[in-house]
């Protein structure tokens, strides 16, 4: 008990370095003296500085899984839609470092690029089928079925993954606030789609996203 | 005249290389071999690899002035964001290697960085003039004035920069079909803020945009 623990005060601890000054600053001894152990202990648990990035990866991922489930009725849709992107962007609010530094880590790493490649092969699935779900629902009305689709989940997909390096090289800073903007960009996107009679639905949410961002 | 010739000559045999290998592989060396002359005669022309990104960079900039100008009128409206859309995707594809690159080339050559910021800054202001004049014709219907136009800019100034790296990631490759969709993509951010009587023409010509990219 005491050992896991420890473990996940060491994930915690390099998380919130690896948050603030990026991965290569930061090693093992960094880590263990900002929880004031022995870099000793530290290696008990972790053998190097690339188990934990893969460990702070598989947690972001399972904390990412389930976001976007297929829906079974139209009511609450839209408010549901906003949820998943709120909850999408909060992952990556916390999880930051991973979305600045996700390419140069998984290149430098076999195994976290394999981890990668396959979880997100998964989280565009389940996106896809929860779109697809909405558009079966009646609350997307695409034009040419398939291809839009593809489209709309594609351009979903590509702002939430480089939403936080383009609010960087924006603002030259990230804050949690312009984070969480994110979700009403996403959203922006769904509205060319709506069925007539969401279109209101989809406007006055986005209106909302944002005060409450 | 002659030096002028061959000063072109190695930029475009320099671009090329750059857009098949990326920078970091390919030295003054290999283009002057590319173009069968000497190094000295390269050096001639340009002190170092560096100033040769930068030419290139300047080149790509003239070329996207003014790809983004305001309208005077509202007839054929759409018909020039769309153009302007594809002008743009364009002049990604043909200078594809600084999309992915410009953020290591900047951090490493500040005279680079600061041609940049001088740059993107005036690029900004064109894309929000010819928005602001999409909205005083009517073209565009804005809920909250400045904040949506502010929104609009932001997200298409974002996919406009990031869609060569999303493909990258996506495809594994980069083809200079997917590049071009990236105008599509852009497109569809302006269909929410489509006044009413603009909306079917802003459907039509996004349809449209996939059959001839």
């Amino acid at each position: 008990m005491r050992g896991e623990k420890r473990r996940a005060d060491i994930l915690k601890a390099a998380l919130s370095l690896f948050n603030a000054r990026g991965t290569q600053p930061v090693s093992t001894n960094h880590i263990a003296a900002e929880l004031g152990i022995s870099v000793g202990n530290l290696y008990w648990h972790f053998s190097d500085k690339e188990s934990i990035v893969r460990d702070l990866y598989a947690e972001q991922q399972r904390k990412s899984e389930g976001v976007w489930r297929p829906l079974a009725e139209e009511r609450n849709a839209i408010d549901l839609v906003v949820a998943g992107l709120r909850r999408t962007f909060a992952i990556a609010w916390e999880y930051r470092f991973l979305y600045r530094e996700l390419a140069p880590l998984s290149r430098a790493d076999p195994q976290l690029r394999k981890l990668h490649l396959a979880c997100r092969e998964r989280r565009r699935e389940e996106l896809v089928a929860f779109q697809t779900s909405l558009v079966q629902l009646g609350v997307l009305r695409l034009p040419s079925d398939e291809s839009s689709l593809a489209r709309l989940s594609d351009l979903s997909w590509m702002i939430t993954l480089f939403w936080l390096p383009h609010v960087d090289l924006r603002d030259g800073t990230l804050t949690k606030r312009a984070v969480l903007e994110g979700a009403r960009a996403v959203l922006a996107l769904y509205v060319p789609y709506a069925a007539k009679e969401h279109v209101q639905a989809f406007l006055v949410a986005l209106e909302r996203a944002g005060e409450e961002a």
